[in-house]
């Protein structure tokens, strides 16, 4: 598969499935998270968030929709888009293992400093963000 | 607080918390499926329910709603609905830390055997599921 | 089973189980830190950590010997014994399921403020350290 | 910092920090078990391990003790060296950040099938493990 949108690859742990032989559903969760971190770091955007700056992006929303379950050990590539609204950041996820897309995801932040008070984003995330391209029809469940 | 439907009391482990002080989102979706266990207890479904049966309720989507914070050794209390649409079973969740309500979330599942296949619920959960009482205007997010 | 010690009840969840079907190990490290803090609840000391102090537990050392596996919806019993050795605090666990011990463990922490710190404990908890009741043959494994 | 040993990298994920601001002590396990898998793919035994066997290495006794701290975003890179002793496979494990060790581990496993009775190691595992080095003093704190 290759959507053209940033993407972040891992393999699915053995601790991240459960009796049903399957990766449990809240580790999509953090799935999407490594894949934000990812992003950030690919965006040079890491001084912009805790530890390296006060910063973090608190979540306000999120939805999931599995399609297909995956396993132990495979690979999964978790597909990113985002842009902003006012001062909310959405995130949107397309996961695939191989061709199929198993899951898609959107997440709804807001910046935040240590004391969870909402904060302007920073300009240089500003700036980057104004540059990421978006589709508005990207999630087939949406 | 005292909604009229049936809650699960549970105080926020440590483990639970993270790097800004409070709890992990991803761990709101481990509360909310510790309260459909402990609904289906308190129902006499824990028989219809792997490993005492071949079934489980698959997750096909969900939904969370941040509202407020709650940190290490805050008791919360997740309220819960259910309902039945044909196949699929929703569940509503309304969390409180005291008199707040900090978290809103839906989940809605099939059941399947453990090959992962959709079957129809028992015949004892659909009785049960029939008595449940549905308040459509729970959540305030919906 | 009804050993003379403090002890934590909890059930096995869903999401604690991997794919062999059984609870995932690094859970019961987990279910260790519960038992922890419900004894320090118990002992009225739940003030005495962070948030209501700025005092924690940090953990130096554990190891865990498993015997017996347990999965989804068991309900486990961690009796736990307690000691002070100058700085050091020593945790001592046995886990239940049922009549059969499953699982040893133990901990070994000194007490950090939030910088991470090592820091006297506080005399409200060395004053209850000396009243616990340590038994050197506890551990089978040891 | 560069020990003649297999290695596997990985960052620290905001999941994996607690209240205290570090990685939480549970997760240092999932850190060592995808080491372990790491190295299972590196020696090209993923197809001697469950689900493209029917086999797994569950883990009978581990320990872990920190010496350092470690937060989110950190590279850490975690060492590992693995001996068999009859049917006893023992592995262990030195944790870097940077220069410096932050966290040692072992853990010692026996080849299960999936109803999780003990059975040999296939010829394919035990060829692998003939070739491993292992240096007696290579953790400070045995």
């Amino acid at each position: 598969m290759s959507l053209d949108a940033f993407h972040y690859d891992r393999r699915v742990a053995f601790s991240d499935t459960d009796a049903m032989g399957v990766t449990h559903h809240a580790n999509y969760l953090r799935y999407c998270e490594e894949a934000r971190v990812a992003w950030m770091r690919a965006r040079d955007l890491a001084e912009t968030h805790w530890p390296h700056s006060d910063r973090v992006l608190a979540l306000l929303h999120y939805q999931v929709w599995h399609m297909r379950p995956c396993t132990f050990d495979d690979l999964v590539r978790v597909y990113l888009q985002v842009r902003r609204d006012g001062l909310k950041i959405h995130f949107q996820y397309a996961i695939y293992k191989g061709e199929e897309r198993i899951c898609e995801a959107e997440t709804l932040h807001v910046a935040v400093d240590t004391k969870l008070k909402p904060v302007r984003p920073l300009p240089q995330f500003l700036n980057v963000l104004e540059k990421e391209k978006w589709t508005e029809t990207w999630l087939s469940n949406l």
